[in-house]
């Protein structure tokens, strides 16, 4: 699957996933009120605007981008109707052969890992039968727990030739009061960085190994350091756009080959048409904004991987 | 809903919580035989078995004790199917009037958080009508994201009066790879409890803070060393049992009054059954074992207060 990710980033020429994190806020007008009118101010109703805005999204941009990155929060916060629409998201993405990392920060200890891991990247066996419920092909991992808690999720990765994006460095302002915190002089960032190379090593693909990292964008000094360190490693770099990270920030988040990274933007892709940039594109064409917000960003981050050459 | 707790601990002298993290092996044939009939073997079928086998338990010990944790992943393994069965069991949990501990783990940057928070902790907003789609009294979050990750989670405890337990040292072999190292000469794992002290103190309930904090009974020296460090926060220590822990070890987890942590059993209770201890219940009688190795828990944590004393 890293493979696949490298291959369509080559093929695109487009290092990026579109973050799939719907919030009401977000859905136009229009597809609300045909889901409200349909199933009523429900817990259903917003899993079925959120279903129909992100279709819109995803059928407009899937030709342009390799990967998908849905962020599991903004469906669990609807319940079961909200988590039946990640997972059909996860499935139309699939569909339309995009890559799909689940954004799901899971972590825990040996058989809960296991748990989390057989559920998401695995199959869980019932009786006689194997089930894949929720099915991507990468997750997100939380090394709060250390190596029991990431092997598990490892192993399974072998078992499916799926992969991981390790948290590392966040992108969110706090991240530095326990991730930048000294040991032996380095920061705990770095040390983390280390295992996921010691981690990856032991699951390569051709060139790059199942086992990434999460750097925000908002930090690329630390990227540039943790590129060296995880060679192998991709990095998912959360924080491009609505959080402040800029195509200029991000040349050091990738090898000399062009990839090693891909690059997220969510607000500033699914809401596109909310920014002035794109407001006349109007709310019922709102997928056509995120399809023109998309194209920009190629060329951002094209434009910056040109002119580090 | 933290001095129900510590109220409900008083009431039961059990300051204990049953983990209902159902695995497939741990269900007794004739549910299982039973469940598969009615659904086949799939993930209905599975869930249909996890939720029976859920119902005895509680069924059977709910007068015992004070609370009980939920592991989501065990559910989460078996898709929306076990998902339902997990907002089932938390429910029914309710209607026994247990607190509800969601062992959840989750953890993210602010928005994000925030959707979590309103899906376990508090309620959603859809149009004019609001939602609690999963109603845990307390779950677990992970720290490593920083304030920002926590604070989302801590305004909704406060809204809704419910509660938290931070992780700070896991009950994991390898949770020390990170948890230990060394910061300025003391280990991360007392940084987090500081920081854990620093958040519940804006936010306490009558004699205990809302924001608790996980230490694995397997590392009782830190746990004296935590105690102290966060005196004010209830610690929920897993690693009772199965994972190692004993009775004696706990004692430090304490404060003088005699509250302020509250034990963890899963496998331990709720497969009591496969243990020789018990295997004279048969497994027919899954759920009498389970009340038998509640009231031996007890006992046990009771008798080392005790002598603690």
């Amino acid at each position: 699957m890293i493979q696949k990710l490298a291959d369509k980033i080559k093929a695109t020429h487009a290092p990026i996933c579109v973050g799939l994190d719907p919030m009401l806020d977000y859905i136009p007008e229009h597809i609300l009120k045909k889901a409200f009118a349909e199933y009523g101010e429900t817990l259903e109703g917003a899993a079925e605007a959120v279903w129909q805005y992100n279709k819109g999204i995803i059928d407009a941009v899937y030709d342009l981008i390799p990967s998908v990155k849905p962020q599991i929060a903004m469906y669990e916060q609807f319940g079961i109707e909200g988590l039946k629409v990640f997972q059909k998201t996860v499935e139309y993405c699939h569909e339309k052969d995009l890559v799909v990392i689940g954004d799901i920060k899971r972590g825990d200890i040996g058989s809960t890992s296991a748990a989390y891991a057989a559920g998401h990247l695995g199959k869980v066996k019932v009786g006689g039968n194997f089930y894949a419920p929720f099915n991507e092909d990468f997750v997100t991992v939380n090394p709060y727990l250390g190596t029991d808690g990431v092997k598990p999720f490892i192993d399974i990765c072998k078992a499916e030739k799926k992969g991981l994006f390790i948290l590392v460095k966040t992108s969110n302002p706090s991240s530095g009061e326990f991730q930048d915190r000294l040991i032996d002089g380095r920061p705990l960032y770095e040390w983390v960085g280390e295992k996921v190379a010691e981690w990856g090593a032991d699951h390569m693909g051709e060139t790059y190994s199942y086992v990434g990292a999460v750097v925000g964008a908002t930090y690329p000094e630390m990227g540039k350091v943790l590129r060296r360190i995880m060679p192998k490693s991709f990095i998912l770099v959360p924080g491009y756009g609505a959080q402040g990270g800029k195509g200029a920030d991000l040349a050091h988040f990738f090898n000399e080959d062009g990839l090693g990274a891909v690059v997220n933007s969510s607000r500033g892709i699914i809401a596109a048409y909310k920014q002035e940039k794109y407001a006349s594109f109007g709310s019922e064409r709102y997928a056509d904004a995120s399809r023109a917000a998309v194209e920009d960003m190629i060329a951002d981050i094209d434009g910056a991987l040109q002119a580090a050459k």
